[in-house]
């Protein structure tokens, strides 16, 4: 196991009208002048957005809000989020949303107390200071409710990037899955495919014998398993949402990916696709996630092997081991078909034509050296390779 | 799944040499004058002791010292470090040691801001604050270098009782797996018995569907069977001890054990053995656990057929579900005497004479109500029947 550490200092509020509590949390964090950051409709409709600003009230806390976050947030928001954080002095920037709201929360966080340009965070500079973030979770999929990370999309170019420091870690999260039971079943089965790839990206290891995190892994997919199905026939299902909603967090903040190497190839060959397309990033995943796995798979066989038998419940091929991790392979693929995600560059609104324009801002884009790292080492013919295999 | 907060926002510095960072992290969280709390030989002949100065001296940290912890830490030395502590007017307290002097140290922490008696927070009243604790952990078992919970043996009548508090988790906890590579294989069993204790007292539950802690719990209990043969096979197998040794930790600090009811009778029984017999605990647990499941399995037979097909791979009797519960209680009770633990009442060095007087300490000591609670109810009777079933 390699050394690491480990500092996961949020404050979880998790059930039923848990966001009542959310005046007392920005108080208890030393809030008192907020940024209400939000994406639109749904958070307004669900009368989520007027019970958060009750409990503010309760607690004399000031607030001013800026909503419109996309899917696949953008820098520009970013930007005017800035702005107003300054202009009005705000000390606390809480996110109301899923991943892109809070995303875009903790680069607002960390670009307004810093002198230069957000970006630069994006680009590889260390987050050392940021205004405290808080978020009230409306879908189990990103884990950015739990983690230190923050993906952005750049409009000059259109490529996403992401950015990770303690500074940006929520100092607390509201997770209530009533929330999540009026998403429609698409958007389910994304949170719950890019739970599955965070997991996967932490399972694809060149580090050995780290059997407590190999299993703890393999816990959270058997979870989203049993779960996954359960919540897209009955949506209004709570205990499905509620065990999802909290592997989706423990799936993140990293507990269970400490001591390793981990993948993420499988996340940067996407989010060309989805900054390209606009696409969701749970669906974009669900066809990029097969390609590299059966692309990589040789490199390892028997790290494949072991996730078809334990987790998927492939009969292990003593004989032939590659086609235990094939099966495995193939077990997940139809499992998130299964909820609804798309299975090719057609079905993602993806055109084979843009392969050219997806391989060169992934290995070359914003600085990249030719080529990304992971679980294996991809360069440009690799990923048109892998890109054109999703065709 | 029941609402919950969640909040373990201790910073864990895990790996080799991980001690040498010592200072550092005491610094960073504003200790400048420390009480260094240790049991005695070991951490002294491993030289552990004088890299811990070593390091406080490097950041020019003050320290005074308190050995003299045992196993089953008692309250006159917590009474010795409360003087100490504010004779020396320290600001930190730092544990080297395993749960017994983490323990202590926590309930010196509490005790040193409090003017009271220390032991009121072991008779009920909330730990509302503490000084700041740390640990150098020595042994993976207790879980207490992540947990806000400290047991400590009251002298007077020598009964075990246990505190809780978020203000005495530990800051930091530095967990080096090397430390643990010169235990004798007996406190090396005890250690992964008590953590398998930690694990079913969390599985045994009321609460229904929490899949996602289920699968957790399953997780980390997988790991022990995995390493512990390995470990106690070679002492040396730092692989297998740094998987030990984060399991312990995630299984205590309670990630997998949110949302749901939990049992903690074994426990409870096991604390008056170790407190009467100074036993170690994880001794007395793999005595007592075998004995409190096959009493108590009718309650929910389901939940022990689960745990006995998932983890222990006995196949599912659909017939007779309580011959496959069986199985896998037996099948834990071998695991643990396979590791060198004890199998009854003369092993541990426990009298039947004593057990009216271990019903009585349990049931109606320190204002019982003349019961324990926890998974299932158990009266003064059901525990004398519970002892009978261990000698």
């Amino acid at each position: 196991m390699n050394n690491f550490n480990f500092y996961s200092p949020t404050y979880f509020a998790f059930g039923k009208d848990a966001e009542n509590q959310v005046g007392a949390l920005v108080r208890r964090f030393d809030g008192s002048n907020v940024l209400l950051h939000y994406g639109g409709g749904s958070v307004v409709r669900s009368g989520l957005l007027e019970r958060v600003k009750a409990s503010l009230d309760r607690e004399g806390i000031e607030y001013v809000s800026l909503g419109g976050v996309k899917p696949n947030p953008r820098s520009g928001l970013v930007y005017d989020g800035i702005d107003l954080a300054r202009r009005e002095g705000v000390n606390f920037v809480l996110a109301l949303g899923g991943g892109s709201t809070i995303d875009s929360a903790k680069a607002i966080a960390a670009g307004a107390v810093y002198d230069g340009d957000f970006w630069d965070f994006y680009a590889g500079k260390p987050i050392e200071k940021a205004l405290p973030v808080g978020t009230v979770l409306t879908i189990a999929a990103a884990g950015s409710e739990g983690s230190p990370d923050s993906v952005i999309t750049n409009e000059r170019g259109m490529y996403k990037r992401g950015a990770s420091g303690d500074a940006i870690r929520p100092r607390f999260s509201v997770l209530n899955p009533a929330l999540t039971q009026t998403l429609p079943p698409y958007q389910t089965a994304c949170g719950i495919t890019d739970i599955l790839a965070h997991l996967y990206e932490r399972y694809l290891t060149n580090t050995k014998e780290v059997e407590v995190t190999d299993r703890l892994i393999e816990a959270l997919m058997l979870t989203m398993i049993h779960e996954g199905p359960r919540v897209i026939e009955n949506p209004d299902n709570y205990e499905a949402r509620a065990n999802i909603m909290w592997a989706g967090m423990m799936a993140h903040n990293n507990a269970c990916g400490v001591g390793r190497s981990q993948d993420w190839n499988s996340h940067n060959i996407e989010h060309e696709l989805s900054a390209l397309y606009d696409c969701a990033h749970g669906a974009g995943l669900a066809v990029t996630m097969p390609a590299v796995f059966r692309y990589v798979m040789h490199h390892d066989v028997m790290r494949f092997a072991q996730v078809a038998v334990r987790v998927w419940g492939c009969p292990m091929d003593f004989f032939h081991p590659e086609a235990t991790a094939l099966a495995g392979i193939e077990a997940l693929r139809r499992f998130i078909t299964d909820l609804g995600m798309p299975r090719n560059f057609y079905e993602l609104g993806a055109h084979e034509a843009d392969i050219p324009k997806l391989v060169d801002m992934l290995c070359n884009g914003d600085g990249r050296p030719g080529f990304i790292t992971g679980f294996v080492t991809l360069n440009a013919e690799d990923c048109a390779n892998i890109y054109h295999m999703m065709v």
